[in-house]
């Protein structure tokens, strides 16, 4: 199998020029100037964009929380994932307090093997540290190829691991070659402002913003860069909202310290204005919540001062019976919205069309920076000979229209409901095959495959 | 003319991976595995790293200076810049005060054209920023290719531009799209010690740097960026030196502000221990002096924060009996060291090879950021279809010694005499042809171009 | 002659407390609960509060300025500020270029001695550094009682000192055992502004605010701190108006460093909304400018951190007719505004009685303070046995109204007409005398004495 | 009874002056020259300094810790304090998790009432955060006169509340006119590396302070400062030790908050060169420890800037026989050390005396700030007409040298063994009484009295 792309604008994080791509079997062989050998499909790709496929490294699906699941499969997932340009995510495998990271990791396979559209790998969340789930992260550095592992500062309980537990982790992963990453907030505070405003009949989804207020995720976010820095253990911050965060993360380098910091497109273009007086905020309800309209403006500087390295979506949807939920307490509101689609198309059209950001750094922070801190690199997240022909053919003066009635995610609402884009997806090739055209997904189920990952070095 | 580059390590400022290169005329024509094509010149770089050539965005060449000229010639500069690696420069016109910016710019052409033997451009250095000089601006930029203008906040009376000038020659170069870089130290302040130091018979070259402390760099870069803020002109530091001064870029990135910053390779690897009692230490005798071991530690770090993105040289050689002249008096030493043919190598030794940066980061900062910042990209920094054949093959486990007996700059001392690194250029291409090869240099003088640079955004 | 103050609430810097106060000739003898020795002087302040006489350390009298003369003499200026409760001014003598310290000196004394209501004492404006002046600097602070010594880092041409001269002089003044104050602005950049600005055909007085943002004074500040620390000279900031100014001197504090800063009345109560479309804005044309309420909030929160340690007034009047001469060029409006008769009353009604500071605190920002940082404490700025008996007897409950119609400094205009306070000045006496009582003024012109200084050490 | 003190030098927190102090009953009745009533008892001061009693806000008498008490009762630890010139201490009382803040309270009064020799306050802690206990606080502040509630960052299981009961406790405390101190101090990393080094058999003193790095305190002080922040909350921060930790604060008045800061006696004089090898470090074994050269350089520079308020002891004495309980495990140390005796004359000998800090900063965070902060002003803390007779009459030129051999305090070792120093308390006052005189203690056990406090504003 082969397939011939011509006369494409090729755009890495590094570089933008014009040539032919030439692809046998799932990785990309040659790059040139009028290249002409026979193909067996050949792309037009004239006046378009070809940019590496995207990855999203921070997505949740078919995860159970809160008594429900994230909507969207595997399966529903990354084949949305795939219409909007993304080819490879990673999602975060749970560990059970009480229970070992092997037993979660069983359960995540079996729900993603042989059902993911697109390519996946996990990150461990590790939930339970001691010397039993100690002594796993070895094996699952060097046996699984997972060499990130999440934790929580937040949701006591279920998820939360004390700082005690966060330096041990932190000492033993960065032993074994991995990275530590991490929800910073406060989850002691914010569980007290939810009881507070629970007891005060203070009930509507805007009450879930009031009670994660900035504060609680600069502490913490400057906390985990405190212990980050002691151990010496790479570090990343997920989901990063705001200016006191980021803040925290220009005071660590102060001392010669190196955080990656994630932020998320809805960070970027929504604000808290959208959380009224009713119970449509509930399709923002997430954690951290949106912030204000100078935390906008914060990360996109963030972005081109290389404080902040990737954008991703945090994709965790629910569908609206399921925010229902929490139709008379906020608290019970299942947090996330659906992005997994839309986050190349929108960064696209808000940042590189708006002039916020170049088109090397659009590549960089949503396809590059991923596959490069996750140890995926240089087999994905980049166009160049030898590594796998996943590639966007981006068509960037096509305006169109976000909608819930025209997404593949299986969701009933969108976040971004009308938006009108510049820029949009054409066609999506995965592993030198060509997964989407023309708004239709051309490959099956199960054609997603797991990624292991590399140990990491936390330089890139 | 073809060549074809078998089997290297290929590196570019984002890409690593195993490929040839086929090469016709001046440009890079195809990437690919297993080219077969016929060439007229085939290099085998089986073992050898294959990586952009090297810019040196920071050099002087032939450049009058307290009474006398920089040692290298354009021709000898350039040649002693591709044996190690560095393909193209950019020196710097200076105007006098009173005339014009054309009139410096034809002085400058009068001496590199037909002379330089590798490829070069010109910053324009604004030392008498008035209306006639204003009215330059545009012309430079549009018709002249020089989009950068650099300025002194030091050597009052010849270089040095006030802030009332600095404030005007901002808002006119973001009219025009350039971009202002600038020599940020306190003159007044330096000027003071300096007089200072003399009248108390305190001569030898160690009170070249007791003139010069940190906090006149501090100041100076803190003040600049104040500057380039409040005009929202994209700014550039040249050569820092110390964390007062890379705390003040820190500080900035608290305001949503980009400021870019250059260090030199010798920043990043001597320091001020080396200016002893005796004159020995006019060797380094530079402005800023060298500083302490934690400021290297800040720079390095800085590369890795992304705050840092330029590392370039400064060269500026005068021979022994140059420096002579300052045998009984610091300020009378001429200013500036040699290694412009060193950077490069020593960057990788000293940086890669001892694990403080990444490969990729080595050529982002060596090679390819040069050319973003500065307007010449992708013809020039990268190794992609349809740049320019400027490349270098080089073995990463070959050591060797530095020396003045060895080197090609026109100096008769090293910096570095008897350093050993590892690493170290073999073959160097510039558009299309081997311009060095095996110690020995190729191409004739004349050989070099003048590269007409682009307007500047102030992001990359 | 002798007076006894009965039952007044006394309030120092430190103490609050009921008892009655014994003065005999010009200084407190005794204090104590129910004093019953006979005095020729009898005074009942029950229900009142009895403070030390105010020091106003920033007052500019029949001052030469911009081809006029500030309107308030050394008599008027000094009766005003008797009438608001201030006893003690530090007025500026200013040096002329090209001339010595003495000849300024001999025209200010020319003014002020004889005519002077109230005491005074005087900093020296060194606006020519050079040897002779250097020379001069010894016999001022140990002859003349005069240890302060401001510079303008503004006004070039006419006050300004570059930094090399700034350097010297603090070289030499802390070697003398002074203190060196700033204007913190940067005049270059304001130069440029202003004559832009012009160049443009923007004339109103908001065009003078606009053309000194807050850049101009943080980034001075800044510097100002950078050189005092280099040089280990006290330093202090007069008329701080801003967040960024304060800024860089908490920046300043992670170095170990103290610098002392001072704020202005009208820097706490007004703000720039105050500069409109019309000429009205003329009344509050001062430099540095008023500022933004933010900055408002930052002043008040520095004061309560002991980052700013002195509430002054820049009283500098000018009468409606004087003001008319930059009718049509906002640059040639005379800059400064009456305040020396308001500070008192207005930081009591805006500070104290609204809760944004204590009683203590107000004591100390606007008398003790003023006395211990320039070197005439104990004997000015407390109430204490031996100490110059300088009291404010003061009603914290009855309001008035401020007005050009009653006050009593020579100008027509008043910068806070019909602003309605709590808290009024009742007696004042200075040195044992009853000079203010009931709103009549009990002394004659030639009063007030000069108050010789001494060293100072830049710790308080 | 009345004293009549003459010809001293009274030093207050502003004033210094020579006077007479003439005292009835127990407090101060008349400050005047040459006072010539009759006395019960007449002292002269001649060259002496006069200033108020000490108050050192943070002593642990009789205290129940690790399996023992602290060596020191209330009655010997008060007549120690007295022997040192300070009259008042506040003690920490400490409520039992699960157990109520009342039934602490009465525990801490039956140890105390009758025997303490020189007068007290207490701190509550608050262990237990909970309905029950946040009910108990109003009684607390209104009943009690206990306006200050202690919090544990570390100490989990024991002491430690966790971040959701401090922001409750916050809010609380906040309503009711009271202010949160706290041992800010990462627990759950100082658990980890505590068990981390016992589990390696590094068990000696040293480790204590290795299981306590600077990080660990510098992450909770700002963690608890942005808690102050979001619930306006006044804030005081005990036994602050470093500059990573005084740069939280510093951080913190960016946002225009006001925290306090107390530092030790210790941490100003002693440093970690102290934990040797051997087990003669663990007289000096305390929470935190001792820190570095440049963190005793950062506070005293804070008390001058303004930025530390007090300085006090967290004097916690035990027997060499109960430190021996750890020796084989460091982390069964009792932690505390004596020095409520020493304070004063180290605060004097290495302060004053060597020209740190002026003598009315001395006595501004030994005496004066201790009682505004914590409510016992004017009654405590200064010399002033009505204010308590509590006065230290103090030879400053007299050189002595500390030693367990003649101190006062029930513990077998001195930390400051040997020092000499210079400024010795000669005679001490409490409530008009002559407590110490020429080193004999002449008030019995059971002088000392419960002094209630007011509520507090978080301004001074």
């Amino acid at each position: 199998m082969s397939v011939l792309i011509k006369n494409g604008r090729i755009v890495t994080a590094t570089d933008d020029y014009e040539a032919d791509i030439f692809i046998q079997g799932e990785t990309i062989s040659m790059i040139g100037k009028n290249l002409t050998m026979n193909a067996d499909t050949v792309i037009d790709a004239s006046g378009k964009l070809v940019f590496p496929g995207g990855i999203d490294p921070h997505v949740h699906l078919e995860m159970p929380f809160m008594g429900t699941f994230s909507s969207d499969t595997h399966e529903t997932g990354t084949r949305a994932a795939l219409f909007g340009g993304t080819t490879t995510v990673i999602d975060f495998v749970l560990q059970k307090q009480g229970h070992s990271l092997k037993e979660a990791l069983a359960e995540w396979n079996s729900r993603a093997k042989g059902t993911a559209v697109g390519d996946y790998s996990f990150h461990m969340a590790v939930t339970d540290f001691n010397e039993d789930s100690k002594a796993e992260i070895k094996g699952m550095v060097e046996n699984e190829g997972i060499t990130s592992f999440k934790t929580f500062m937040a949701y006591k309980g279920a998820l939360m691991i004390d700082d005690r537990q966060m330096i041990g982790l932190m000492q033993e992963v960065k032993k074994q070659g991995g990275m530590v990453t991490v929800h910073a907030t406060n989850g002691d505070v914010i569980d007290y402002l939810t009881a507070k405003h629970r007891s005060e009949g203070k009930l509507s989804p805007r009450y879930h913003y009031l009670s994660q207020p900035e504060v609680t995720e600069a502490e913490a976010s400057g906390r985990f860069a405190d212990m980050a820095d002691y151990t010496g253990c790479p570090g990343y911050i997920v989901h990063m909202t705001c200016e006191g965060a980021l803040n925290a993360v220009r005071s660590a380098t102060r001392r010669n310290q190196k955080v990656f910091v994630e932020t998320c497109i809805q960070y970027l273009t929504l604000d808290a204005s959208l959380y009224g007086d009713d119970f449509e905020g509930a399709k923002w309800v997430m954690s951290p919540p949106l912030r204000e309209k100078k935390d906008q403006q914060t990360l996109w500087a963030g972005i081109n001062q290389g404080l902040v390295q990737i954008v991703a979506t945090d994709h965790c949807p629910f569908k609206w019976e399921q925010k229902l939920m929490g139709k008379d307490d906020f608290s019970k509101i299942p947090n996330g919205h659906p992005a997994i689609e839309n986050r190349m198309e929108l960064l696209y059209g808000e940042g590189v069309h708006k002039g916020k950001i170049t088109l090397n750094k659009y590549v960089e922070v949503a396809c590059t920076n991923p596959a490069k801190i996750f140890g995926m690199f240089p087999r994905k997240g980049t166009i160049a000979v030898g590594s796998d022909a996943d590639i966007v053919i981006f068509d960037p003066n096509q305006t169109h229209t976000l909608s819930a009635k025209t997404h593949h995610m299986n969701v009933d609402y969108s976040a971004y409901e009308g938006w009108e884009l510049t820029g949009k997806v054409k066609t999506v090739l995965l592993r030198g095959t060509v997964a989407i055209d023309d708004d239709k997904c051309l490959v099956d189920r199960g054609y997603g495959q797991f990624i292991k990952r590399n140990k990491v070095s936390g330089k890139i």
